[in-house]
């Protein structure tokens, strides 16, 4: 039997296959645990998935959402990050929100696809983390200005 | 009996018959489903009358929006997204919404008319897609940058 | 007995009496219904008083707003839309609302009533057409760009 | 024992003491009501703090918030007001917000203590008007336009 | 056994350790509570978070978020502080939202940490004052203009 269940959910919208970069990390970080992969269409369908998810039996979730340039993306941004909250707010799991800006490097898809794997990889080790050492697994990383697809800022001095 | 039941809504303040778009994919793709549906005036009767279908008994919803250009259309596509978002999170049903903006062609009525149209059908096919398979039947086009109402954007290599 | 109840709720911050309006059209289209009318200040205060009243025992209710021309009276209109839409979700009965801004006529007092009156007994028609003959009364309007307020924009061909 | 409890809740970010303002109002319209006054730091501790004091038994609550010049202000006006609202549909129980925004009358310290002291009384005796007559005690000012802290707009003739 | 219990809730993407300034505060100002700290990436997870802690056992809650300068920050800004408002509504308790935007002090990262020192003292104290001496606690200090991470701004007279 699993140790527990992680659900992975991300677009066919997004223009890198980021639940591909999320599930090896998540597999090495969390041995023993089934990993469930599933993908929507946009960003506004996550929070519905990963509540279906999360009912179903998962200990938690991580979704991997793409915005484009339009006013109506940032709009749907909004939707999406409410709808992620109330999400967690509902089911008292761990909701790891994970996501892509276009606007982040115009123009630059090699750039794009960087910073997406940095902030892929890195939001799954924090899961992974935060599932095996428990809530305060981040407590040291506290106030350090860390960044997921761009180098850390680091803590003012 | 019926093996499943769909409910497809949309709006008479919308430029183009958006349900008789996609009552004929879904009827093709979901055999032996009932497809229900309605009409309300606008885009924020969408999430309530989503609910009431989901409520009475359908499986699933597609909802079918069509957004004016003024400043007050934005934030009503933004109260009814959110709205739309709850009552997935609510019912843990799937609720496709697909939404055309007026300004995604302005002054140039041919080609909204041809953007509405392969949006509602190809979020037509999704939504038959994942009832009929199951909420990985996405899975494959991952990352692929599918667009609806317009060409595909691609995978970034 | 009633056949059953319609709330119509409108606002002392609004420039023209919306209820006066929109009550003629009900108990005409609505024969045998109770129309109860209430008021409150302002379009913040629509949610909470629909939800009682249709808490009390109401069936539909319609609210009728008017929204001024601050960036305040934007969010505003933003967070009543969407308490409308969570009142509706949370009741399963049916909450049409109806909004004026300010910034539809601004200067011409005159037009800004047409608009209101126009919009106030299209939309008192439309919720006595749902409630009389169910939810697919309106089927047959979609997509034809009906706007109240204004000329029907019209099916795009 | 007291007929009822109404609950006034203000800030200490505001430049005006607004509970002072609106307490002898209430105590004046609402004989017999026991009258239960807190103060929170900021608007968006307001929700909250109307919640639990509905919860712990008062019957109604007004609360009184100020709004800063920031963008983050308008932003936090905008959580508040769905706060404010959730809070109105979840209780049953009527909540009015009064809310001075900086913005209006900004480097006129002297005009905008006018504006909070007029805001804050007229809503007070709003409030005691719905409590002590019912729901439909506003009726007769539908559409008159009615202003809070400026002189009301009239109804458009 | 310890009095009561609050919970600490900051960032790593904070570029000041929040955590770390309001603990002793809380430790003074609390003695025989208990506080428990945890630590989240971003300000979205902060709601989430904060609800488990408080379905946990915690009486209260104090976040501590950073905010950056970009338009989808301040989007998730808006987010973070309706699912905390929420949260409050949701529990019943006292959740104390501190945050610190970037751009309160653009390229001054000295004095960017003093604003958040001050702000996050302060509110420290603001939550230890509520939680040892009730809900009117701050009632003295109601229309003063107090600021945190600013000079008072003071009483309009």
């Amino acid at each position: 039997m699993a140790r527990g269940c992680v659900a992975v959910i991300d677009t066919t919208f997004a223009r890198v296959n980021m639940g591909d970069i999320a599930l090896p990390v998540l597999e090495k970080r969390l041995p023993g645990y089934e990993i469930r992969r599933i993908t929507v269409p946009g960003i506004k369908d996550l929070p519905g998935a990963a509540k279906r998810m999360l009912d179903s039996g998962c200990d938690a979730a991580i979704t991997l959402g793409w915005v484009g340039m339009r006013e109506a993306d940032k709009l749907s941004y909004l939707a999406m990050s409410i709808g992620l909250i109330m999400v967690e707010i509902l089911t008292g799991k761990i909701l790891l929100d994970v996501t892509v800006h276009e606007d982040e490097a115009p123009g630059d898809p090699e750039r794009l696809r960087e910073i997406t794997v940095d902030r892929v990889v890195k939001h799954a080790e924090n899961l992974a983390l935060m599932l095996r050492r428990g809530p305060d697994a981040l407590v040291k990383y506290a106030g350090k200005g860390l960044r997921q697809g761009y180098e850390h800022a680091g803590e003012l001095k």
